[in-house]
Order: structure tokens, then sequence, then C-alpha cells
């Protein structure tokens, strides 16, 4: 059975069906198999095993997965179910860790209006490493970045943006004694020192073919790989020391890190930042990665719970044109959003998410039901997040960390 | 007499003669008469009346001079003597003025090493501008770029030469309630939401026009010229309401205004800065200006008296091969830096300049006792500064303006 084959590539290949996604690439020879991966687009049909090779990472293999068992107790259900499946130098960092030498973990969020299931993956993943691991986790708002590469945003509404998404993430659980949450713009003072090292060893030539940026991109947008890479070092300056630093995130933003902070980290003495990389949790249309871009098949952790669940009862599905036809035929888990829903975030036990897949190709679970009872979780799920996102509105402090702007010695003078 | 002509440009040509320099042009017709002025380098014989066209910079005409004379009572040599020459929206700064709306000054420094008299120049005349009109002064130390356009230097060490630097500044005199010194590395949390801004209303393409910058340019140096623009917009920002801003400073730095602060400023709602612009001053070798590249030919506000004397008395002039030659054919001022030491400095009574440029032409003064009468007042100018210079150690921190780094709310936690 390959979706719970021990191999998580082969794995892999099988729930890749459910990409299946606006392809706008022109050329008809590569309409069905072309995709694009970068931080700022996700289009076509991915396919996860071509991106392990594309961008040179190593597949999460049984022996990793054995390691993370041993050290854990547990495997995280990504793990098990291939979900976060590739990585660079994730068996270095157990290593360190086996002798002796904590991770930070890093990871970050482009923040935009609304928070959606997918954006909280990597999140979830990385809470959990935190627990496990014992690790200091360093969260990066790119309210900057948003603001340089978007049309209409203004700075300010970024940076409410951002203040709004740490809602979401502190919601998901994380130690405040260990999580430092901060914004681009809030924290430069922090950042800029260690970006300007970084960018003094990456030329445009670089940045332009690490990114595709080109002559109209402008010089904020250039400089920002600089700052993003940063972060993989502030442990290290904060500490006073190396530390090494590993960095969940869904796959599109590995050319951050292969391009700018791994190429640059021996030159400047610090370690290269470990990598461990997530997929995209689909959209409820046919095919996609769940964006908000398409909100109606989105659910967002603000959603109201009659949005939620009209959103689930209407999402697409691998069912067949008729109730007969799907009692003869079987529904089709492997490009079904609302299957994919319970093997992401809806349904634990590998046993029982297996039933469901196995009755729905037997024909024995039809649609409705598999709908209705997911609306169910995911209700259940939202409710319980909108109350611990109330929560964090309170307790922001003990996460946040800025620095003070204002000219601190000289500041009544200023004013 | 061209010297003391009523109009300023006339006077330019006279003394253009001094900057006979380094032409490293290739092409055989344009070594006499092509020259190179960037922020980064000034190559070549400087003509500042092509200057004026090239940049598209307006004069400083008599009605200019004659307003100064009615607002500030004064006419200071540098506009006398036109080593301020040059300038942008002045006349708008000083209507904004006259109808009650105070200015803010603006200017910087890419520390170095040692400060030299060059570089006190602009300096002189912005102590002088805020004396007279009330002005703020926002004192920029780019200690950033000079980091990331340094082959050699760590920005430790630019961070530590700002400091050094700022004693210079300060010794010049400035009122330390209304001038405010910052590093960019320093202060960029106050600047970095400005320069965001500016730097998103700035290409590629455009940075490359104004900076001649290319693929291996490196991403910092790309982002810099945004940070450098934003000082001119921190007083509105920091007041909350638009202020005018002047840039007294050496014209090579032009570009940073005319390229990049006046081009975005309508885009932010900011007013565009203006400017005033200073000729270099030439250093004691034959032609070029004063530079730290040429130590031998530059007087450090840090040199020992005695190498004062040496430099002075080893200066390069205009004077004749001997002694008779010189009675005979009288001296060239137009080409002698020590005159233009006198010109810049050293003399401030108009009558007295005259009186030692006719004296020089004639060949009743000769070299060695000018260079003489010249090296004493810069030994007492040198030590005087020097005494201003040890105080200021005192009072810097009544100068300087910095945001806090650390992640204020939870520093503790982190270190």
């Amino acid at each position: 059975m390959a979706l719970l084959s021990q191999n998580p590539l082969v794995f892999l290949l099988v729930i890749n069906g459910d990409f299946v996604a606006k392809v706008q690439d022109s050329s008809p020879e590569t309409k069905e198999n072309s995709f694009v991966v970068t931080p700022w687009l996700v289009e076509g049909k991915v396919d996860y095993g071509k991106l392990i090779e594309q961008f040179g990472t190593s597949p999460i293999n049984q022996e990793i997965i054995e390691r993370f068992s041993k050290l854990t107790g547990e495997i995280h259900i990504y793990l098990r179910r291939g979900i976060f499946y590739s990585h660079r130098d994730l068996d270095w960092i157990l290593d360190k860790y086996e002798a002796g030498e904590k991770f930070a973990l890093y990871t970050g969020r482009g923040p935009s209006g609304r928070v959606h299931l997918g954006h909280l993956i990597p999140w979830i993943f990385t809470k959990y490493l935190q627990e496990k691991f014992d690790a200091e986790l360093y969260f990066e708002m790119t309210d900057d970045e948003k603001y340089l590469n978007s049309q209409k945003l203004s700075l300010e509404q970024t940076e409410k943006m951002a203040f709004d998404n740490m809602l979401d993430l502190i919601a998901v659980g994380f130690d405040p004694k260990k999580t430092f949450i901060f914004t681009d713009t809030g924290y430069i003072k922090s950042l800029y020192g260690i970006a300007a090292k970084i960018a003094k060893h990456t030329t445009f030539s670089t940045a332009k073919a690490v990114f595709g940026f080109d002559n109209s991109t402008n010089i904020g947008m250039l400089f920002f790989p600089a700052l993003q890479a940063s972060v993989c070092f502030l442990p290290s300056v904060l500490k006073g020391h190396n530390v090494p630093c590993l960095i969940p995130a869904a796959i599109d933003q590995d050319p951050y890190w292969r391009g700018i902070a791994r190429e640059v980290a021996p030159k400047l003495g610090f370690y290269k930042p470990a990598q461990i990389h997530s997929k995209f949790m689909p959209g409820l249309g046919q095919g996609g990665k769940m964006s908000s871009s398409e909100p109606e098949t989105a659910i967002f952790t603000t959603d109201s719970i009659k949005e939620v669940e009209k959103k689930v009862l209407g999402s697409f599905t691998g069912g067949r044109a008729t109730v007969e036809e799907q009692r003869k035929l079987g529904g089709q888990p492997d490009i079904c959003p609302v299957y994919h829903y319970y093997n992401f975030m809806f349904e634990e036990e590998d046993g029982e998410l297996k039933r469901i897949y196995d009755d729905c190709k037997s024909g024995k679970l039809l649609c409705g039901d598999c709908k209705m009872m997911l609306a169910s979780r995911v209700k259940g799920f939202v409710s319980d997040f909108q109350t611990k996102r109330e929560k964090a509105k309170e307790i922001i402090d003990e996460f946040l960390v800025e620095d003070i702007a204002g000219g601190v010695r000289k500041r009544s003078d200023m004013h």
C-alpha cells in the first residue's frame, strides 16, 4: 500500500496527484508537466520528487525517521506521512544535537490579510520540534518584503498584518520562554549588521540567478534576501558562539537558504543553516495549493464556523458523477482535497486514515458523508483555534522582540 | 579681477586651474579635459562649470547671495569666494524660511581612518547655516556603505571609525540641542522604514543609471542609496509634518539627491530636498583634491604639529624655478595649493587674501615666506581643533542618537 509505504519517496509519488493546478505556461508541450516553485509563485502540478532533484535537497529517508524516533520517542505524522519530506543537513543537525549542541529553529511568514490552514502546517511541525528538542524559535515576519513586493499594500498595512498574523502563530502553542517573534521593520537594528555582511558577499548576478530578479526589480527586494538570510545567524550573534540553525518551511523558500545563506555562511564563519521542507497543503478546489488568492477554497483561521462548514461541504472531491457509479467504481482519494485534509490535519491515526482511504476506494464511503465528518472536525479545530487566538492577544508581549526606535538618547529633543 | 569677481561663475573658471589630477582615461583625446565625479571617485581636472551643466544644478548667483546677506547679516566666505557655488532649490528653501517654515540640515560622512581639512569645509559651512537659520542638523555616518564598498574594512572597523570621526564633527562646534548624529547601523530602525519606501520606487535600472552599478555590485550597495536618501525625509517623519531639507555637501554627492531622493519625494508626499554644493579642497601636491589616499598631501586633524609643519613647508607651489625668476615673472597663485589654503580656510579677510594674491603675482611674496606664514596658521588651527576634539569625547552623548537593539522586551531571555 503506497500510502503507508515505509519509503516516503514512494508515498510522495502517490500523493502527487492532488496538485493539478492552474498551469499558465503558454507552450502546449509543457502544459501537462511544467510547474514553477519560487518564494513568490507556486504554479502548475508540483512534482515533489523532481523538486528534490531540481533544488538538490535530500529526501527524508527511513534512517532519519528512525533517528527522530529514538530522540523524540514519537514520529510526528508530518514525518510519517511525508508532508515534511525533504531536507538539507538534517543529519548534521541531529549529529550536533546528539553531541550536546542544541540547535535554534528559524521560520517566518510574509504577513497577509488572513492566515489559512496551509500556513499552519510548518508552524505545527515547528512546535513539535521546539518541544522535542527544547529549541529556541526565531520567527521573522517579513512585513518589509510583503510591502516591497506588493502593488497595493502600504508598509503600515503590512506591519499591521504582521501583528495580526502573530496571533495565529502564538495560538499554535509555542513556548513563550523560547520563542522570539519579530517584524523586520521592528527588529531591523538587530538584523541589519548581519544582513550587511551577507549582502557584501552577494552580487546582483547571484541574486538574479537565485531569485530571477531583473533590471525592473526594486532595490529593496534586491537587498531583502540578505535580511531573510540574516536570521540564520542571529542566534549565533546573540549567543556569541556558533549555534546550529534548522529551518522548517515550505519548500518554496529553499532558494533563500540554498542560494544565499548557505553560500555566505562559510565566508562569515557561521554554520550553514539546515532545512526541513514541507509540501503545500492543497486547497478545496480541483488541484492547487491552498491560497489566499482563492478564498473560497481556503479555510482561514478567522472564518466563521458557518463559512468553514460551507467551504468544506462545497469542496471538490474525487467522487464520481452518481452514487451508483461511486458504489461501483469507488472514489479517488489521491486527487481528493477532502481526503488530503484528513491526511494533513484531521486524522492523526494512521489506521483510521487508511480506513478512510480504503472505504473511499471501495465505494463504501460516499463523498457527502465524508465531507460531513470532515466539516465537523474542521469546525471543531477552527473554533478551538479561535479561542486560542483571542487569548494570544493578551500574551503577545511575551513573544515579541523589538528594537526601540527614535533616537533614544535624545528622543525628547527630537519630538 | 576675476578672483574677487561679483559673479561666482567667472571666479570659478579662474580657480579651476588647480585641479590638474591623475587622469586615467585611456583615450588620448579626452586626457586633457576629462574628469569623473561620482560619490566614490573624483578624478581628472574638475571643470566645475561643466559639472553644473552635467548635473543640471544652478549656480549660486548674486541674487541668492544678496538674499543670504539680508537674512543672515553676513555672507560666509564660502559663498563670497564661490566655494559653495552650486545648488538645487536653494531659492525655494529661502522662500520657505521667509514664510516662517524652518528647514532642517542634512549632511553626512563615510567614516574613514582620519578626517582631513577638506572634510571640514562642508561642516564649517553647515555650522554657519545652523547658527544663522536656527536649523536642526541630522548627520549620517555611513558606516555600512564604507564597509560594503571596501575591500579590506570590517563592519566593526567602520563603526569604530564613525565614532572616532564624530569627534571631528563635534569639534566644529555644532549646537548639541539642535544636532543629531547617528551611524546607519546604530539608527537603522529609525531609517529603514523610510528607506524601504524609497527602495520600492527605485529599480535596479535607475540605480545603475545614477551610480554606474553593474551585475557585480553587491546587494548591500544596491540598497544603500535608499538609506542615504531616507535622511532627507527623516525630519518630516519625526515631526509628523513636511519639513524642508537642505543638504550642504561636496558636489560629488549630488547623484544621491538628484537621482533618488528628488525623484521619489513626490511619490511619497515629501518635499524634494534642496542642496548646496561645494568644490573640493585641493591637496598639497600638484593638482587633485585633498585625499586620504595621499596622506603626504593632506592635513589630518590628528596630525602632530610637526607633521603639519612638514607637510605645509613641503607643499607644491605655483612658484618658479629660482628666486630670480620668481621676482621677475611672479608666482602662479591659481595653481598653488598654498594660495588656495588661504582662500579656503586660512585668510578670512578678502582684502588680505587679495594682497597675498597680488604680491604672489607680482613676485613680491616668495614661496618660502608664504608657506611659513601658512604653516603657522595651519598649526594654530590644528592645535586648537585638537583641543576641541579632545573635549568632544566628553560630550559625544549630547549629539548621538541611537536606536536600541537586542529585543528589548525580552532582552534578558535572549542572552
